[in-house]
């Protein structure tokens, strides 16, 4: 029997940005995302007597204690639940394109959640897998599900978990500007906390997400491509300004970033419903047609080259598969 | 006897950002400002009963209505006081380098203060001077002084005037990057009013200002040219931040404004106490060391050409010249 399960990434549309728990990873604000086809991760789960520690091997690399960290959090929950004693054997592979910088987190913990609990023959709805998932990595709660998917932040770890919105069975894609970094990175998890505890916008952020969040549904619900662009460059812009605001300040903007984003000011004078998105890092990801996604990609030909723009579609939610790379 | 005044334009360190009122041009907050010595204007008010219609002549051209607004402003004030009821000639030069992109209304409009009141006959005290260029301009009212002016915002024409801070006779001085746009501009006017009314950031900046204004006070006293550069260069993100929130949201800075950001913190990384700040367009203004504005200019050669970087010294307030261009 197989037991490898495979999750896609999701990017926010109303972003999750700072946490009321940091152990529970409880959110301050209920987030909503888009599941995307072009990315995603399959994993396998052994629990094994014979293990003497959990072992993490992505891409056929062994990893260290480090990376096994938000791992064996999933683990420990599996195993109390399933009363199970035994090590684990995690193995792990990441399908996003190379070099792309893209975190693969959302879908790597998704998966984990889904193929430890289907290793420890527990069968868990998919509120339950999203409680796991959340454990070992926010965002990778939404991950369980395709299509859009809102992240309800609850008070504990019982009531916070995400739920289906709608599937996105509509004209709606993303495309990839992945743009070069050369600065430190601040992790999201150091950039949410010094936000959340020093900068004075926080509030004002806060305050200002239950318009975004009720407008992004009604615009989900109408499959009106403009107004769900609209609201989520907004809401992004508002989450990269409290950036500005921190102690040290930092932001997550590139000279590149910038000329992404011009680049998209560029194609809405030319009449295209395109907006931009962006997350912890310099990558700027486009919302439009699906079915303009090629003719808007060839645009993007004259500032971007064909490695740094990848289309991606709305994808599934977790699921098991015959073996890695199967389709 | 010479009725030709000069005035220098002001760089703010703590911004003046949203008016409270649009017509007397009250300000939200307090504002502070180092005056310097690279960019000026000079400007000659000559009253005359042949005249039908007030006029302005800026580099020997002659101006249209829309730019002769806000002069009319200011010289209707002056009329006023004096019980003149004659027409004017302005005459008015301004001497920033070609194409350094920098607004001239804050030298401009505090020159024709210090001209209209001169023709007139009156003897103007400094702060009645600093109310009369802040009608025609906000910023105007702190280029009175030399060296460094807070803005004091009041609640009323009367209260509402710049007072000397420091006279920067120490070692700080500002280096301009000009940096092209390409996009169209929205105005500090329009930009203010939209962020005011729409941006759930600008209660968080109105809050953080206390401590901005107060820490930089005492940093300026005490000539630490680092905490001068760290706070100013906090103030002026967080202003940027508040236009992210509006709505429709904007934003001032180009990739070009980025580059030169990125220059900035790499320059710190070198050992050099260099922090920038960034007006209502996408110049970069660095705050440095007058010792080291030559070392710091060499170094931005490598990303910027000879004609994009000026380097500026604290200059002097208002006073008279015997002609225009003389020393």
């Amino acid at each position: 029997m197989s037991n490898w399960v495979r999750a896609h990434t999701n990017i926010a549309l109303i972003k999750y940005w700072g946490k009321a728990d940091e152990d529970l990873i409880l959110p301050m604000n209920n987030s909503l995302s888009l599941t995307l086809d072009a990315f995603y991760t399959e994993t396998s789960v052994t629990f094994d007597d014979a293990l003497r520690s959990d072992e993490l091997y992505l891409d056929d690399r062994m990893q260290d204690l480090a990376a096994l960290k938000k791992v064996k959090t999933v683990l420990d929950l599996v195993r109390e639940k399933a009363g199970i004693t035994s090590k684990a054997k995690v193995m792990s592979y990441n399908h996003v394109p190379t070099a792309a910088g893209l975190a693969s987190s959302a879908s790597g913990l998704a998966a984990l959640a889904g193929a430890a609990s289907l290793a420890a023959g527990l069968e868990l709805s998919s509120e339950e897998l999203s409680k796991l998932a959340r454990r070992g990595s926010g965002s990778a709660s939404r991950s369980i599900y395709g299509g859009f998917a809102e992240w309800q932040k609850g008070t504990s770890h019982e009531t916070s978990f995400a739920v289906p919105v709608d599937d996105a069975d509509w004209d709606i894609g993303m495309l990839f500007i992945v743009v070069s970094d050369n600065k430190k990175d601040v992790s999201s998890r150091e950039g949410m906390s010094r936000t959340v505890q020093t900068s004075p916008f926080y509030q004002g952020w806060l305050d200002s997400l239950d318009d975004d969040l009720s407008a992004m549904k009604l615009a989900i619900k109408e499959q009106d491509i403009h107004e769900v662009g609209v609201i989520a460059e907004r809401n992004a812009l508002k989450m990269h300004a409290t950036t500005l605001g921190a102690d040290p300040p930092f932001t997550y903007w590139s000279p590149d970033s910038m000329k992404a984003m011009e680049a998209v000011r560029a194609l809405r004078d030319k009449g295209y419903s395109v907006h931009f998105t962006m997350d912890a890092g310099p990558n700027v990801k486009l919302i439009c047609r699906q079915t303009q996604l090629e003719e808007i990609r060839t645009h993007l030909l004259n500032d971007f080259s064909e490695s740094q723009l990848i289309s991606a579609r709305p994808g599934p939610g977790l699921h098991v598969v015959s073996r890695p790379g199967s389709q």
